[in-house]
């Protein structure tokens, strides 16, 4: 399944895309819940279907395969094409989303940064979301703007107090995003903690979608490559990972809960900005992309802000 | 006006504490309502009030006047006594909770920490919290388990894209509560960013309620005070904040907006357990007490993993 949300009359709508149509599922699972009352009827949130997942999995399921498989024409109460919609990030309230630092060691190094042996783990903060096509924000107080392209997990599954082992931690994932984890370099360095620099407005794209981990053959072996205005600042495989997600979501529940909706992006590859000779920064009129084959393209202009 | 969250049939629920009795605000102003359509009915959840604050101040204020000016016997459909409420979290899901770290110069000195130029900030994440009363957890996995208590201010004013001045931070301030920034210190140091150290599992002790901006002359002039079986350990006065509330508003500001709802623990004094010769740690039958008088006392026992 892919899914998406996005907004409808100012209000945040969760659906499936099914053939380049978005079915909103709240609206189809309805229509499904007459036909069969063991369909729930499902959130118009996605934030609503996470909090309830368990329950409900179930029925987003039952709803998407009749699209899926359904030969009729789609109808027009809740479908629409996708290219018509405006998109929300997949997830905008996540309980927690916790990123990964220094996980492809080219890049440590571009970085002057050491390997660690433990995940570095830091938190962003959801009101820095941008949807696809949103754009990204050049602060006032700082031009030192670089970009980030990394595969994001979406978790799917409380660990309820517990923690959990590499071996079982593939069933937590519920499916795969792409997160441009767009960096405020001066800020992110000038004290200890990175939270300021990796929490700016209009810093975090996150989208188009969320493909379902059933989809995804090994997320291990994904291409991952990021453009600034079409030319390739950063191209890697998954496979070139130090912490793999087994090991990203068994470090995590050795001290937190996972909960499902939960956004883990996993670290960005070689290739950033501010290390280049000269350092490349993003500016007003660029466009950053971030495009993994299977998961999506994740592409946001660049503005200074105030600006729109 | 004293605001809390409780639990009532296995849900979070939102009330005002009047003369030893917590009024529920939801029921309460469904009753005002049909006297005065003026006041909206309040919901359930201190989250959702949060979120349409800018609507629903005004109702909830006049709720609480209502009771508070009433020399009518507490009604029993909406009133129960304090003592015999399941108290949660005053805000168990804030938009996003920041901590700042090194705020008081006596505490970096006795951590062997600089004192910054600029604060230093760390999330905390809600999963963390632990409501007045409940256990803090010693994991299975460390015992360096300490306390920090803290003045926490909560956020009332949505920032809207905007920094803002020192002159108007206190504007954005709705009121106070206390915060025991409880860390576990092995965690906190093994790598650069402190995201594990500061986010344990029963970490996170909050309340017991909100106190409003109004019935607090000075928050820069409140003695804070935390005592572990009752010995004092910490003992400050927030005067001594090496960064005062509109600077840390105004820091935060600059890159991301302020939210209604939004947690902000100030930072602790002298006094943690880690540096003391020998350390001190929390451990199983322990509990640990925080005091900030008009704001309150946040009271914790201490249990290990895994018992109850």
């Amino acid at each position: 399944m892919k899914l998406v949300s996005y907004e409808e009359n100012g209000k945040p709508r969760f659906g499936a895309v099914v053939a380049g149509m978005v079915v909103d599922l709240a609206r189809a699972s309805e229509a499904c819940h007459n036909d069969d009352p063991k369909i729930a009827v499902l959130p118009r949130r996605i934030e609503d279907f996470f909090d309830r997942i368990e329950d409900l999995s179930g029925s987003l399921k039952a709803v998407v395969a009749r699209f899926e498989t359904s030969a009729d024409a789609p109808n027009p109460e809740f479908c629409q094409p996708l290219a018509g919609v405006k998109l929300l990030p997949p997830i905008s309230r996540p309980p927690k989303t916790i990123c990964v630092a220094r996980n492809y060691a080219e890049h440590a190094k571009e970085a002057g940064l050491e390997i660690s042996p433990i995940p570095i783990l830091f938190a962003r903060f959801s009101k820095t979301f941008v949807a696809a096509g949103a754009p990204v924000v050049v602060p006032t107080v700082s031009k030192d703007l670089d970009w980030e392209g990394e595969l994001a997990v979406i978790i799917g599954k409380n660990s309820n107090g517990q923690r959990i082992s590499k071996d079982e931690a593939m069933d937590y994932v519920f499916g795969y995003s792409i997160f441009n984890d767009v960096t405020v370099r001066d800020y992110q360095f000038r004290v200890t903690q990175y939270t300021a620099g990796k929490n700016f407005r209009g810093s975090g794209p996150f989208g188009p979608m969320i493909v379902t981990a059933d989809e995804i053959i090994d997320p291990h072996k994904l291409d991952i490559k990021t453009t600034l205005n079409g030319e390739v600042m950063q191209f890697a495989n998954t496979a070139t990972m130090i912490y793999d997600i087994p090991t990203i979501l068994e470090n995590i529940a050795e001290f937190i809960d996972l909960e499902a909706g939960d956004v883990i992006p996993t670290g960005t590859p070689a290739g950033v900005g501010f290390k280049r000779k000269p350092p490349i920064y993003l500016k007003h009129g660029d466009r950053i992309t971030v495009e993994i084959p299977g998961v999506g393209v994740l592409s946001n202009p660049v503005i200074d802000e105030g600006k729109n």
